[in-house]
């Protein structure tokens, strides 16, 4: 995790991020994160246990869709979308408008949502 | 094959979608098709063995991306674009324009491209 490694926009692969953006967990990830406020995964609720919330999280981390930082003993989460829209312009927007539409990821959300 | 079953577009989901589109063969046969002409699976070159073209062309079908048809003996494809852009609007082009920029597919191709 403190080496947690981030690939660059230039490093970034179309099939790597299609393949992320391919789970309905990860795509519901990406919409609580789309607001882009950074958030801590224990902030993050998910119909998934804590083991398979990590790994999502390490598959978006892994393709450049989001940026993990570690800050004592707990990690915290935001989406990369300037690097998204530089790299693959007007994929994320496609997708989240879709997710939206389709309910996609709808049982993913935020602890405290109140 | 007679029998092929094709999604309508309100039944395409994103995440068939988005899993079709996340396989470098099955991105490269989108692009061949991308100029919208109908393609004779004969047509169709990938450094894949014909049964795994099959599958791909199979995932592809199902998840509403192309359409495919029998003629005799001879199948035929031809990508989906209205219904993807009814359903998904941006999506296809935001995946054309980063899978031309990275080269993604560029070994799937037509037999005859000469």
């Amino acid at each position: 995790m403190k080496q947690a490694r981030h690939p660059s926009a230039d490093e970034m692969t179309l099939v790597a991020t299609m393949t992320a953006l391919s789970d309905p967990i990860r795509i519901g990830l990406v919409r609580v994160l789309s607001d882009g406020r950074e958030r801590g995964w224990g902030e993050l609720r998910a119909p998934v246990a804590k083991s398979t919330l990590s790994h999502h999280l390490k598959v978006l981390r892994d393709a450049g869709v989001t940026r993990t930082r570690q800050e004592g003993t707990r990690c915290y989460v935001v989406l990369r979308r300037d690097d998204l829209e530089l790299r693959f312009p007007g994929l994320l927007d496609a997708v989240l408008a879709a997710a939206d539409d389709e309910g996609v990821g709808d049982r993913v959300g935020l602890v405290d949502a109140r």
